[in-house]
């Protein structure tokens, strides 16, 4: 017990010692890094498939449900979709050397603030091997070491994934301690990991809101939340039934099990008659049940009783939850109470309503007629999303390749001294 | 006992309550409010230093050191500094409703990242009264609540200033829940700010290494941390004397008990006869301790003989190591292995040092040729300094007023759906 405990911290270590060789990586070399990584994990797809299976096997003996059955597998199909992202991330420009601040003191000395990569990164994550290979790529690309902590139904595929990946490394003369997996030590090395302070720069929990809670609350390690999304529409007294009525099915429909899917509609008084029995119907037409509070059954057809448990809900499936309210001062409140900070939207033609609602709602991206879906790094035009952070500490929305850098101040001088 | 700790978490959630008018705020309703404060705090002296007189007493009653109580003491001068303080920062430039980014995307989803208030901003620190001035100050400037916990010892005065600045809050109008206290609920108070997530947005500790860690360590609400500075100087074989005495004794000398102050001086063994005698003596013709270890103990005078321990010292008075290495990856080493990533500075005129030292040191601040007393707000240019960051996360280095700003991305649609 004791020497697994020595090992995850050994392999931080490491991490922490080959952090040192990939911050002055150039952006040519690292290129050239992710590219070798990409073409090895299409070479070795049958190992990894291999190794795969037997997860797989384990996952069913062990009874894991289908669902977890199904994003742990591994096809060649897959595979081959892990090494296309990483070569995307390639592609992407290198975050790090960005001049953020340039100033000259009156005494000449010259000061810039630049981007730097964070050193190492951990991330504590379930038992999903993309997030393996997606958080592995992003890390190197902005210039982290990086320490992975997945779950331990993946512990086979993640180890033949990060062997792959180190061996790429390797080939092009990096250093493969850049990339570390701790999956072996079980809870114990997450633990240690999460206490890491001085060993790992930021961590980042990926997965449920469980994983994340557990992980903000324990850390003493700096955490980026990436959080759960109990994401509202408000339909204000003007808003366009067209409008509403689209962009309310498609947050909802077009990928329900995602964070940026609406999970309530809030309808203006005003506007319940007009909207309520056209978006429902819509919304039904599409798979989807909603649960309504006594004003919207009064309108709807078919509606479920909605409990205030429904409120608080991210159901991430063909569900929706919707509640009248007698003004904007009603919707405001009621996302104050609900929301996790995620995204809101709401449409309407009324600019006084969607100036109130971008300037008081207190969430990492608001809307005014516009899908919550948008809330994405690829939609953004970031290349790539590391999460979507509902913290406001560094980094708020969707997170690029920047937010997994640091900045430092470069001070030059011909001896310059303080009066 | 259940009582105070019902109490202590409804001033935070007042203040939560509070931040929502803050936050909306116009620059001008802001500056008034802190021209009032400032005011205020004038016309109180009297009542501010009476109260102060309590904390001296039972300071003196309770051992408090002469340094603790020297610190703590407001006499009228003292408080007209503090009332001086807040009128600067009046006049400060407004941080929120920046732009920091601003794109269209294709379909026309117009986005716009903006500095946002964090909302609650809590701090604790020690018995200095101008703490609970400034961050106070600083938070309203920004659009924040601010709840205080500041050392017992200065509960009386705090407790007036606090009074004071409510009442000149109340007196323009703003609601003066915005400004809490929390120092009367003792080490439970702290504990439950320290675990209020979900109230508190940012927590900014300010005061000894040890508060700090403990801050650090036990808080579930996100930290910035404000860490002490092991601050080294390296002597590369190319630096000029002058250039070094000058700004060796400079950083030492001109205000040692600071964090940016140097404590240890690495010298490149290939300057080390013709530097380390005129710069021990320089040093010590200005009253400081040299420190030597074996290398300096020989070519200065007077040298006490370093220990390890010394390299790990944050004197933060006029005591300094010295120490010689080999080259400029002997400096790099023991700066790896005993700096607390505040700030560095080399003194060279080779330009390929210079590149190195300001690419590898993993420093908040990374200096050639100048006074490492340069880290400071003031002199930044930031017009003032909440503090600073020794982390990587959110802010590095001197932090402005613009660091106790999150974001916020707003989005501006006409029916947008994502295909």
């Amino acid at each position: 017990m004791i020497e697994t405990v020595v090992s995850a911290r050994d392999r931080m270590l490491r991490a922490k010692t080959a952090a040192r060789e990939i911050a002055l990586l150039r952006d040519a070399q690292k290129t050239e890094a992710l590219e070798a990584m990409a073409a090895a994990i299409s070479a070795d797809a049958a190992d990894i498939v291999a190794a795969n299976v037997v997860d797989i096997s384990r996952g069913e003996a062990s009874g894991l449900s289908l669902a977890l059955q199904d994003r742990l597998r591994l096809d060649h199909a897959r595979v081959k979709s892990l090494a296309d992202a990483v070569a995307l991330v390639a592609v992407l420009p290198d975050p790090v050397g960005r001049v953020l601040d340039d100033r000259t003191l009156a005494n000449g000395l010259h000061l810039q603030k630049v981007a730097v990569p964070f050193g190492v990164v951990g991330s504590i994550y379930e038992a999903r091997p993309n997030v393996t290979v997606d958080i592995a790529a992003l890390a190197l690309r902005s210039g982290n070491s990086i320490v992975l902590r997945g779950g331990t139904a993946a512990e086979m595929t993640n180890a033949a994934l990060v062997a792959t990946m180190r061996r790429a490394l390797t080939s092009v003369g990096i250093t493969p301690e850049a990339i570390q997996t701790i999956d072996k030590f079980g809870r114990e090395g997450a633990r240690e990991l999460m206490h890491a302070r001085g060993i790992i720069d930021v961590l980042v929990p990926r997965g449920s809101a469980e994983l994340i809670s557990t992980v903000v609350t324990e850390s003493t390690v700096p955490v980026i939340e990436t959080g759960a999304g109990v994401v509202h529409i408000v339909l204000d007294a003007t808003a366009p039934l067209e409008w509403a009525r689209e962009i309310v099915v498609n947050a909802k429909v077009q990928r329900p099990s995602v964070c940026n899917a609406v999970e309530t509609v809030l309808v203006h008084r005003g506007a319940a008659e007009r909207l309520v029995p056209p978006i429902t119907s819509a919304l039904q037409a599409s798979g989807v049940v909603v649960h309504g509070d006594t004003d919207v059954q009064k309108l709807g057809t078919d509606i479920v009783p909605a409990t205030p448990e429904d409120w608080k809900t991210e159901y991430l499936g063909l569900e929706i939850a919707m509640r009248v309210v007698d003004d904007l001062d009603g919707a405001l409140a009621h996302i104050r109470e609900y929301s996790t900070h995620h995204t809101e939207s709401i449409i309407t033609t009324d600019d006084a309503s969607a100036d109130r609602f971008l300037a008081e709602v207190d969430s990492a991206v608001v809307m005014v007629n516009s899908s919550t879906r948008f809330t994405d790094g690829s939609e953004f035009g970031f290349g790539a999303e590391v999460g979507i952070s509902t913290q406001k500490l560094h980094a708020r929305g969707p997170m690029g390749l920047a937010e997994l850098t640091s900045t430092k101040w470069l001070a030059r001088g011909a001896g310059q001294v303080r009066a």
